[in-house]
């Protein structure tokens, strides 16, 4: 989008600059995801990590299939949301000593995430319904009830196991 | 935190990190949102934004309330990833001629703060808790429900009157 002129003028546009801006960012993460489960210690958690990961690809699959539907290109948009999600991170797993500490760090970083994909593909969706494209809307559906599920099953990994192994270390 | 050192060894180290990363998050919000609120166009929206805002005034209190409960000084650490989302707010914002649209665009960048702030303070409550801070996490616990009541209330705005709005508007 132009520094220079206003280019969204009709919710249609702003519907189609969102998908180009979680396009970008399901690329980033599908970038950013080898790193964590490089980086996570627990068992539990790298194969999450990985599963997320093959789940993202096709979370991209489904965003071509939504841009096809619109009859428009496959294009990203630079998404600074994600951008600054993923350094923040970087830099805290970058400032972890101990690796089960660090498994809950990235498990929060992952957490967020997830949330920002819960709210976008939330809008996605509704704006998706007030245009009357329904068949995009329900695509983009399979995907947050992805998200969601992965936000929990993280959840119940911090709770059930990652906390309680990162309080036992020692500074 | 220190680029040449890892300054977090304990969940403790961690914990803190985190409540100095949302301290810092908070007050961010609190400079995006006389912005949004001059943007915004419809009155309810308007009045959601003006809410929140002094909502969030509260919410810093809580963390304060938080530190000296620690035994911490009051201090926070830069937040990439609230400074990406609120830029990313501002840059499609700048791009959206119609009023209407703008108020769409303006209701998802909040929901998009909500979601990190969900994220963060479930994790900080998730901590707290298994770090035996009963009382923090009871604090932290009011600012969670107040952020998705938050969302909720937006969620419901946009499905009721802000999307149907922005649909009319014309390219």
């Amino acid at each position: 989008m132009g520094l220079f002129t206003k280019d969204i003028a009709t919710l249609q546009d702003l519907y189609v600059h969102q998908l180009q801006d979680i396009y970008y960012a399901e690329q980033q993460i599908t970038k950013a995801l080898p790193k964590m489960i490089e980086k996570a210690t627990d068992p539990q958690l790298k194969q999450g990590f990985e599963t997320h990961l093959r789940e993202t690809e096709g979370q991209i699959e489904r965003l071509k299939r939504v841009f096809s539907l619109e009859g428009l290109e496959e294009k990203g948009v630079t998404c600074p949301a994600i951008d600054g999600i993923i350094k923040e991170a970087n830099e805290t797993a970058g400032d972890v000593a101990d690796k089960a500490v660090l498994d809950a760090a990235l498990t929060a970083a992952a957490q967020a995430v997830e949330h920002y994909e819960i709210s976008r593909y939330g809008t996605l969706i509704a704006w998706a319904k007030q245009l009357g494209r329904s068949e995009c809307a329900a695509i983009l559906a399979e995907t947050l009830a992805e998200e969601k599920a992965t936000d929990e099953k993280l959840t119940q990994l911090a709770e059930s196991r990652i906390n309680a192994s990162a309080e036992l270390a020692e500074a």
